[in-house]
This record gives structure tokens, C-alpha cells and sequence, in this order.
């Protein structure tokens, strides 16, 4: 039987006074969400484990069912396979912001007066024809602006490092420091320092800055770096669990974790992983992609955006938004395993992740169904999973679609 | 206080839409059942965890408090035990067919024309005369018609080698592969092809196979084996928790789980493992030994055999006649702690395991007797144990029994 799993990020939340202390779900019209806990079995979901606040990708993985204590080396590689960059096991690789320093390394802009573009494409070009290291391999990938992404091939390389951004304008940029004893951080962070010193040497004196500065432009003459991962070899989920996947997300957080575990990933007109993503244009192509895949996964990111915006009326909208959406799969409760979750809880309280558990819902035939009738944290603390971890959902699912076997005999 | 532990083998169920989407147990009318649910603590439990199929001897370890991942080498060397074979720790154990081959090794007939017990005996010890091989032991113990057990005893043995039995007739026997890379496999896989042969060699010049053919039955001139097993080491029942041990059940499976943990086997008339078994006979001799044993299992086979015949009658009917015997028991809730569960779930529908959760209840004196008034598994799913494993299960026993000792101070 094939599987559907929806997430929608950052969904769980607390008590709101201002809404009579229900939480934005419990406030929420959402009957398609309601019609999959009332012909589901229903519970509640500690991402990683109990207290644990966990990150989007750490949840994620550990959702798929990978040990995020095992695979997890930094939230980078994710960011850069979402966005298409080709970075392979053993990679060491950083977030990068293109920024303005002065002549003592102090940042002025970190964001190059939002550098456009085609002048950031044309930078990170320059770097990788200019930029050698004796040793290992450095390569830049353009992002959105001023961002992009830095890829550090070789041996001896690791992700136990500080990041160079000091994260504020007015400060310099900070000396990459090895954050553990071992020769191979120490080893990184010379490497990064040594990239960065380069970078600024290679930038300061390009045809693109001399432009600038005629237009009375901001330069670009520096890299901020942040976020050092490391790509650990993971089985494929095909391989795992003999089923072919693939994701539908706008974010390309979700994307990249897809892909670093070999899904496939669907482009969708219109998904953006912002409020103004388009919804039903996500869930249209969930229903056609249930012809050619035994897994698919759904991700809607604006619950998340809403809950760190502390905006519960958002949060809400985006709720009823996206139940409005899903009508058009949940008749499919009859012949697919249709879940729903959330990678964490993103209270508008706090505006940011919490450990509170989230909830699940696991549609389909041949189901225990609970008496739980509403998609609703505190209603589905009394379905009939009780409590589980993230690492048990993938098993069950399996169990439940009739693709596992027995252990033993 | 003294512990009894039932266990109905394959109990759980899912809905079941003939029956008004409840399950055979939702729908049995099973008032000792209920009983001890009404007086005990309920919840459900996943015998080795969410979303993993039990095989019947994993299970049973686990919720006896022995973890299977660390324990358990294959079934064979359980259905030996069970039958009285006399298999030590070390030892390589796998279920034997007596079988007719042509010339080419092609099997004719795997049971050998279900060759009768008295020409089987026969043949195996025969083969116990004059079958040799350097270096190791090699027993076979006769079983019922063409059944037998081959246990091999030496160093270097792996249990990680492949069935010999084509489990077809019309195919050639299996060569015996090993399963991983050791040398151990390796040396296993090429002892078994060297007694399969040498097996036929002696079967082949027979005296019973030379009468056999004249009296034009097919000869039972090949061995077929299946299930390597190996014999773990692990500490008695008795040691480990201080507690005298005894099982009750019909099947060589369950009596051989209980041998390899050092329990006492109490043979008890009329106990097949099969839908005729004499429950209340059963019911009776628990009720007996608890005299003289802290701990008695109580297992029954029928409600699993129900669920893999696909029949929710069948299977309706033997909760309810297991029920009917358990009458006699119910009143120990006053000075034991009687505790109702099962190894796994046989749903109908599947006709297989499934890892959907099992219903648990333990009664007894000064127990938190929950709200559960009727032992069903969705019910249970809302009682005061919440969702447990099956190794939670004896320390859980053990303190409501007050067994068991501080950890620390």
C-alpha cells in the first residue's frame, strides 16, 4: 500500500490567552484535518525524544527513520542539495554571505548592500577560477542575493568549527576556530581562515567591486561563512526500505534532506515555502506523483514562518489555507496510508522551536481507528499510539502498508 | 508474591468491517478476560517495539526480559528444545526433512511419502551410526514422520548459511551458501553440503530403503534441512530474577523458548498447541503449580492459529472458549499477580504478524487499577500502563510483585 506523509512544519504549539487558550490548531477550521484523525489512529510525536527542541533537519531525518545522533553534521549540506548543489559524501560544506568589509576586516554590510544577483553570481565565479588551496578542492555556488554556498573537498577535513560571520554589522570577521582537540579541526579552521583572507585579496581587487564603487555601490569584498556540515554516507531510503520516494516542499531545506536521502524531488509551480506558496498546487501534485511513488512526502513550511512570526491570527490562516488544500487527497484514506505530523512544535509564544510534542494521524485501511475525531495536540494525546518518537514513525507506517517483515520466527 | 503470565499466542487483531469494525476481541464475549482488566492496570505493548513484526521466539524472549537482538540465532534450536533434544550452548541446530531424490539430486517428494515414524527413527539412527565427519559431531534426533532435528557440535560454527530444502519437489536440493563473509559461514555451509551428501549415500544403501522399495513407497534416501540456528548462552530465569519458573503450553515452540531459559516444562494432558487443546486442563495444572513455582507461563496457541487461517469465527471462538477456561483462575487476582497478554498481533486480514501494539492487563493486590474495564486493544490503549515494550514487562512484574530491589540508594 503506498504511504502519504505530511508535514507541516513547525505546527505544534501552547495555549494562547488571547484565544482562549487553545492552541492555533485548536482554533483553526480544518476539516480535512479532522476527517484524517477521525479515520486514523491518532497520537502524539517527540520528533527526536522527550525535551529535546529539535532542528528542521535533525526532525526530519529522524522522521524518515535516520538516527539524526548518527547522520547529523550540520544543517549546510541540507541547505546546499535543496539548492541543487552537487555535494558528495566527505564534503565539508558552509553557508556564505558575500559582505562589506573595511580595511580592518571590519563588516560594514554583511549582505553587500543586498548585492544583486548577477554581480553575486559573477563574484562566486571569480572566486572559484582565482581561489586555490594546495590540498584540497574549494568550490562557490551562487544562492538567491548575496548568499551561497561554500564546499571544501579533501581528506582530514572537520565540521567541529566556529563560523567566521560575526553575525552583526560593526564587528570583524571572526577567526574560524576548531571547536574540538582533533588535528583535522585545528587543520579546518587554518583552511577557513586562509580561504577567507584569500577570498577578500581576490574580491577586493575585481572588476565587479571597481564598478561598484564607481556606481557608489556597496562592494563586495569579502565571504562570511556559518554553518560548517558534513555530508555522512546514509543508506538511500529506496534502498532501506524498498520503497520509491519522493518529496514535494518549497523550502530547500526539505528538498535537500529529500535528496540527501535519495528522493526525488518534484518542482511545483508556485511552491515556495513562504505564506504565498501555492497549497493546492502541492497537494494536486502529491495525488499524480501517488502513480509513480510508494512514499510521498508533502512539506508545508508557512505554519513554521507564522509560529517564529508570533503571529497565532497567521498561523491559523495558514492552518485553515492548508486544510482547504488537502481535501483534494483525503478521500484517498481508502486504498493509501495518509499521515500527519509536524517536525516540531513552533510556538507562537516563544517564536521558536520547543520540544513540545506534535501531532500524528495515520489514516487508512485496515487501521486501529481511535475515537480521537479533531487533528488537535491535547485531543491526540489520548489516541490510540499514545506517545511515540519520530524514529518509531517510519516502522509503523511500514507495518501498517504491509511492507515489512517479520523479525525472526 | 507469585506471578502467573498468559499469554494468547497472536491475539491482537485490527478491525475487522464483517464484525461492525471491531476486533475479534472487541467482539468476544470474554468475561474472565475482562476481569482481570476490570481489576488490573491496562495498555498496550509492542513486543520488541513500534513497527517491528515479531517473529513468535523473539517475542517470547523479549517479554520474558531477554533482549533478542543480543540472543536470538534462529527458531531451529527452540523447536529442538521443545521436543527434548538435548542442544547445549555452541550448538548448530537446523529442522531436518527426511526426502526422496532421483539420480540428479532432483527431490520427488519432500516428506518422503510422509514416511511413517517407525522407518524415520529407523533412518536417523542410522545415520547416527555411520555418518562421520572429522572435526565436528553431527546428531540427528527423529520428530514426528519425516521430521527431525540436526544438530552440529564443534568450534567455528556459524549459524549465517542457507536452507538446503528447495521447499518444492521438482527442484534439485539447495547447495548450503553462506549468508555473510566469515570464515565461520564458510566452513558451516561446505559441512553441511559434505553431510547432505553423505546422508544420501548412507539413506540410499538402507536396509528400511531397500524393504521400502519392495513394498513400492518412495524411498527416504536425502535429507533436507532448514531454519540454522545457533544456541545462544544466556542466564536461567532463575538466576536472573530469583524466581522458580514453569511453562504450560501445548506447542514444542513455546515449551522449547521456556527450556532454553531454564523454566520447568509441566507436560500436561491434552495440550496440543492445536484448536482442540484441553484449555481448562491447562488452566488447571497452572493453577496447581502455582504451589510450587513463583512463576508460571501459561501460553495458548489456537487465537494465532485462528488469525492465520484467516478465520475471525475461528478465532472468535477460541478467545472465547481460552476465556471459559481462564473462569478458574480469575479469583488468584487476590493473592497473584495474574497478567493477561500476548506475543503478537495475527491479524485476519493479513493472516501474518503485525507489529500493531498487544493488549496488556496485569491484576493483582495493590495494583493502580485503572479505568479499562474490558481487556480489548483499543480499550487498553487508554489504561494507566500507556504504551510499554515487552522488556519493560517482567521488571514491571517484578515491582508490582515486589520482587525486586532499589537501583541505588
Amino acid at each position: 500500500m503506498k504511504i502519504v506523509l505530511i508535514i507541516c512544519d513547525g505546527l505544534g504549539d501552547r495555549p494562547i490567552k488571547d484565544i482562549g487558550f487553545r492552541t492555533p490548531l485548536e482554533a483553526s477550521r480544518k476539516p480535512s484535518m479532522d476527517f484524517i484523525a477521525a479515520n486514523g489512529i491518532c497520537g502524539i510525536m517527540d520528533p527526536i525524544a522527550p525535551g529535546v527542541r529539535p532542528g528542521s533537519a535533525p526532525a526530519h531525518l529522524a522522521i524518515f527513520g535516520y538516527n539524526p545522533y548518527e547522520c547529523y553534521r550540520g544543517r549546510g549540506v541540507f541547505e546546499a542539495l535543496g539548492l541543487g548543489v552537487d555535494v558528495k559524501p566527505g564534503d565539508l560544506t558552509f553557508r556564505v554571505n558575500l559582505a562589506t568589509v573595511d580595511g580592518n576586516l571590519t563588516v560594514i554590510d554583511r549582505r553587500a548592500g543586498r548585492i544583486g544577483s548577477d554581480d553575486s553570481s559573477m563574484l562566486f565565479r571569480l572566486l572559484n577560477e582565482e581561489l586555490r588551496i594546495p590540498g584540497v578542492e574549494v568550490y562557490f555556488y551562487p544562492g538567491v542575493e548575496h548568499r551561497g554556498v561554500l564546499v571544501i573537498r579533501g581528506e582530514g577535513l572537520s565540521w567541529m568549527v566556529s563560523d567566521t560571520d560575526p553575525e552583526r554589522d560593526g564587528a570583524s570577521i571572526s577567526m574560524c576556530r576548531p571547536l574540538d582537540e582533533s588535528i583535522e579541526a585545528r587543520r579546518t579552521a587554518e583552511l577557513v581562515n586562509r580561504i577567507s583572507i584569500d577570498a577578500h585579496r581576490i574580491l577586493s581587487k575585481s572588476e565587479v567591486n571597481r564598478r561598484r564603487a564607481s556606481e557608489g555601490k556597496l562592494q563586495a569584498n569579502a565571504i562570511l561563512v556559518r554553518g560548517a556540515s558534513f555530508y555522512e554516507h546514509v543508506s538511500r531510503i529506496d534502498e532501506r526500505y524498498g520503497l520509491k520516494a519522493c518529496c514535494i516542499a518549497g523550502g530547500p531545506l526539505y528538498k535537500g534532506v529529500a535528496r540527501y536521502l535519495g528522493m526525488d524531488v518534484i518542482e511545483v509551480k508556485g511552491a515556495t515555502g513562504t505564506y504565498e506558496s501555492d497549497f493546492k498546487a502541492k497537494v494536486e501534485a502529491c495525488t499524480r506523483s501517488l502513480e509513480n511513488y510508494d512514499l510521498v512526502y508533502l512539506h508545508f513550511k508557512a505554519t513554521d514562518l507564522a509560529g517564529e512570526d508570533g503571529n497565532y491570527r497567521r498561523k491559523i490562516e495558514m492552518i485553515e489555507r492548508i486544510d482547504d488544500a488537502l481535501y483534494r487527497i483525503i478521500d484517498r484514506v481508502e486504498d493509501c496510508i495518509i499521515t500527519l505530523t509536524a517536525d516540531h512544535s513552533t510556538p507562537c509564544s516563544i517564536r521558536t522551536h520547543s520540544a513540545d510534542p506534535v501531532p500524528v494521524a495515520i489514516a487508512g485501511p485496515d487501521i486501529r481507528v481511535d475515537d480521537v475525531g479533531r487533528f488537535e495536540e491535547r485531543l491526540c494525546a489520548k489516541g490510540g499510539l499514545n506517545r511515540i518518537r519520530g524514529l518509531d514513525l517510519m516502522p509503523i507506517l511500514l507495518d501498517v502498508a504491509n511492507l515489512t517483515h517479520k523479525y525472526g520466527a
